[in-house]
């Protein structure tokens, strides 16, 4: 089984997650400059959550460059992320309404937290029917990088009632360790 | 004709389908936890279904594998199946807005029996234009699963009238014996 | 150029139209079932356009099998009506929300007409690349069914302001005639 | 690492912005034909943004027909791309709802400039993983209607303060530049 159905499908969902937050913004009625201003902290919200779904987007078609098959197992572990990522116009939605307030921000982190798990969880689907010596396994090694956004994402959520800001600061931290491009895989699979 | 494009049409319809569901959760304008409460039916309802079409798309995907062609008839059974599972995020809506009361809960049912008569339908469709020794043929066999859904869903029907939460109860029994993976196909096409 | 990815774009955008015009069917605050009577014109409108525009991707999958190459002008034709068929949650919603009134199913016709005209242009852009004695040149033949859809079309419009039943009994019969499988392409695809 | 994936996503966004805008066309309670009126100003919008995406995709698509492979930073360079062009609908709706008010209509000629800047930036970032003499940089050359739509849009943002309109026509002759076809990557990818 190929993963290119797979892929196609992630694809649709993952464009639609990320154009709907959009619809967020509505437009002011009135016509000046001001009538933009309270709509800033939706706009942050929604280019946060673009920045993360994009690399969730880029990860995973890293991975899959990777692959060489699929089975029903690794469907539903994708199908499983892309539950919780679903999720995320919601959260995004919810910090834009209320200013980053606190349970918002930590929900945010939580279903951050949930889809980093479900990635992962997702690579292990795929670990289990690769051998050792493939160019997956090789490629993904200690997954230093998925490790650390977990760990992250465990200590944000808690900061999110200390100060919502730092643990908006440690999501950006993880997103800036992830923009760094995976050459993990790009190198091995050049190889 | 190959089915490539019905195959890429069906990933955009399930895709969109699945995600707009999410559209029903509204965030609070409220801050605290206790805001999400009201939600929590929504979310349950959103859950129920995003695992029913995710079966949908699994089974749909196992199905297309083994498939060697299709026709004019089959493009039409499938559009009839994605037009009763395009009514999914209208009955979540309404059993998630109405906490799970019995009308809505029925009309449920009745979506989920119409997409698997649907389901079945396309079945018989892909199978007249398939030789009884095809692939497709053996890996479908008896349908068994196919037909005990529609049996249980026909049962669930009635009996969100007397206790609603009995008839989820056998849709979530009809999700789990789809939640294992379809080996039939999975085996015939390594063969 | 190939037509892969003029289909995959136009899969994309059919199947967001054909979905996001069940969004129209809000679910009732009550949970009787007469509760969902006035839904009624609502779901008929949409079950109307969900088969219009399943024949027009119907249609597009056909033509596109027989096509051997695109150019500029194929793409833009492509766009004209991907742009009219947008329309149609539209003046669906309209109709649904006025019970099939006379300008409401009148501007219904219209879009149905400039989509059906638009499709006329676009497999005129496509036979202007293709020589006469390709698939495509012999496969569309003298189009009879795409004649005699604008026509009908431009019979039930006016029709609509003496009794809107009767333009939509017309509309219901263009799709009867579309319904029957597009044989010749099929045929000619198989020689 | 080929370019096919970063086609099916950009596709999905691009066909989903495209197709949203038309959510703005709300359908009037009433059911005369003057009740279709105060629509027009947003219709005029949805038709103006409908063709400024159309061309995008059109641009897209003949790009990367000339585009051997792609990286991590094309890529990120796409994905900034989207980003822009998923902020149309937002700034369409606000133009519609104020009808061409100077400082919305600003807006969208920002919006408009960003993106043609980010379209810029990718073909930079193609441009630096491909030799001198691909089909790619041939056909780029020194890329005339990118660097006069940068120009034109830059002039356009000011006017808007003084006369919407102008600022409109301006957009539209940008419109018209784009719209005769692309000939330079069409010729030299045929060669």
């Amino acid at each position: 089984m190929t993963s290119n159905r797979l892929e196609a499908f992630s694809d649709g969902v993952i464009a639609i997650i990320i154009t709907i937050m959009v619809l967020e913004l509505r437009p002011p009625h009135e016509i000046s400059l001001s009538a933009l201003r309270p709509l800033l902290p939706v706009f942050i919200s929604y280019l946060m959550s673009f920045i993360f779904i994009g690399i969730y987007w880029n990860n995973h078609h890293h991975l899959m460059q990777a692959v060489e098959s699929v089975n029903g197992a690794v469907l539903w572990a994708n199908l499983h992320l892309l539950f919780w990522l679903s999720l995320t116009p919601f959260v995004t939605a919810w910090i834009g309404a209320t200013r980053f307030a606190s349970w918002p921000v930590a929900l945010y982190g939580v279903v951050l937290l949930l889809s980093a798990i479900a990635y992962y969880i997702l690579t292990l689907a795929l670990l289990s029917i690769h051998p050792p010596e493939s160019v997956l396994a090789i490629a993904l090694g200690r997954d230093f990088k998925g490790k650390i956004s977990i760990g992250l994402n465990l200590v944000a959520i808690p900061l999110a009632f200390v100060r919502p800001w730092l643990a908006c600061a440690i999501f950006v931290l993880v997103a800036v360790i992830w923009l760094v491009p995976d050459r993990r895989i790009e190198r091995t699979v050049a190889h």
